[in-house]
């Protein structure tokens, strides 16, 4: 009678100890069998370089080792996260926006660029001096109205156009890998930033939501604001006046030294604006990785090179990794 | 023979699986039973307010529940996280640079305000106009050099200069009480920033190591920065220009809203130029926390209103948590 208690006690206990040992195990074999964690990367050797570069600074044992506090990495928007043809979409939203401010600007029926763009349409843009027009246009679309009014015109944009070749939403044109490997880094603890020419205050509407990263991670053009305090409610009124310098060309590693204080580790662009944030990245004493993206798949996406062949040149001159969108994305968007 | 190996068997079994559930449950006792987060603070009203204000946003089945994303805390610097008096710090530095550089200017020795301070020492800055010969001893002893000459002048001064009545390296001088509050938000997932009237280059330079607050979580005064890439190696030149607006005042919500695109919960204080931030918290959607430290203790620091008047005022209108250093502090600094 004792015996057969005491027998049916130890398997019990032997079996709970099984269990609970297994429960232990189960989150360590579960880590050790990790998944792919670039999926929608084709094998070759941009996803190995990617994944044995994340492998080298994380790794406490060797050399290249980078303590967490140092994994700073700078993504630009345009081209690099989502797409930027046939138009930059904060262009797209100029567009939108100027039709219904319109009424209200009767002098812009012969003022330029704005004649031009109400009479024709994105075609007008071609005739269009790019950089003095576009700032322009922008100061307009974007400044005199508050905060709060920017972010309701910004959010309608994105509910109410579609990008006209692939006819989705303007958010959902991002490029799947580019987000599986910011969750890739920041599952690595690195801090990641988006670094982009567009401005601060249009992406950071949206850029928690679309890549899961949060304003406060986010580098762009700001302009200035007025801060108002009127029964107890504050507001800012946005300036016609940029911040300088303008988050292109060099001035994107002068706002990361603002922004963030830290040189990058990794630096992630698509074009000739992202020069100097890749050779700023580049001149890490500690490991560091510059990824530029090439926009060569014509079927899937787009094939240009124009305004990329300075970062192309460099890009093969200092061993920066060119991404090829047509080899080393197996899928280009989230849908 | 088999029932006693049975019965050890059974024993090994249960005490194996006794010792394994108290490695279990042990640090969910060692949670609940958590030492006091604020050592350094006296018991009282002060000290319970802002403990229950983290319980109710940091627990999810309160209405009151913040998730970790809108989580922000920002803190002024001088005369809230380390003394201001008898000058601000970086006066201090300020002064102590412009004798090794006089030899370099000897336009010095006949223009304001340099000639009255090489001359009269400290004692020469009352007769000073505050705002516009700060700003030029600012720029001068701040810029014209590269990022790295600056940090490098601005380690020296905190080894070799010390606070004329404590005896101690300045950067020593930062209240404990204040670095307690740091740490207690921080494990409670809150992003923590410094937001500071003074150069943000001058605070970046001590504020991980001092208060474990990275570079990218300050905020203060800049200036711009020429970006030089020179034999592969690159370079920030500081010009004698300041990116408005100077991060005081009014100038503080502006730049949280340029750096960090949210609203903070918690702002924390000490003077005048802190109003506008509080005034930000304050307009909070979200349960909000407003502190100001109150200089109160000739004895252990110092006693002072001079530049507290209105904060003092509007605090106990708009019911923020006045910090009584006298009352509210057990020990002042670490040390």
């Amino acid at each position: 009678m004792i015996t057969s208690k005491l027998k049916t006690f130890g398997i019990f206990c032997l079996s709970l100890l099984l269990l609970i040992i297994f429960i232990q195990i189960k989150p360590i074999i579960a880590q050790n069998q990790v998944a792919d964690p670039l999926p929608s990367w084709n094998q070759g050797t941009t996803k190995q370089s990617i994944i044995t570069f994340i492998k080298n600074v994380t790794d406490p044992s060797l050399k290249t080792y980078i303590p967490p506090s140092d994994r700073i990495a700078t993504f630009d928007n345009d081209g690099t996260l989502w797409i930027e043809k046939p138009l930059y979409i904060q262009l797209e939203f100029v567009l939108y926006n100027l039709d219904s401010l319109a009424p209200q600007h009767p002098e812009w029926q012969t003022e330029e660029p704005f004649k031009t763009l109400l009479t024709q349409g994105i075609e007008g843009l071609k005739s269009l001096n790019l950089h003095d027009d576009i700032i322009k246009l922008l100061l307009v679309t974007h400044t005199g109205m508050s905060d709060t009014e920017f972010t309701t015109s910004v959010n309608q944009f994105f509910v109410k156009t579609k990008h006209p070749r692939f006819n989705r939403p303007y958010n959902q044109l991002i490029y799947q890998p580019m987000l599986e490997l910011i969750n890739y880094l920041k599952r690595n603890e690195f801090d990641v930033y988006i670094c982009s020419g567009g401005g601060i205050d249009f992406i950071r509407t949206i850029s928690e939501k679309t890549y899961g990263i949060p304003p406060q991670n986010v580098i762009g053009t700001a302009i200035e604001k007025e801060f108002i305090i009127k029964d107890e409610q504050v507001m800012f009124i946005r300036q016609a006046k940029i911040v300088e310098p303008i988050n292109d060309k060099v001035g994107k590693p002068v706002n990361i030294n603002r922004y963030i204080g830290k040189k990058p580790v990794i630096a992630v662009g698509n074009s000739d604006g992202d020069i100097q944030m890749l050779q700023y990245a580049d001149s890490q004493s500690l490991p560091d990785l510059e990824l530029l993206l090439h926009h060569d798949d014509s079927e899937r996406e787009y094939d240009y090179n124009e305004g990329t062949e300075k970062a192309l040149q460099l890009a093969k001159e200092h061993n920066w990794t060119i991404i090829s969108l047509k080899k080393d994305f197996k899928q280009v968007f989230p849908f």
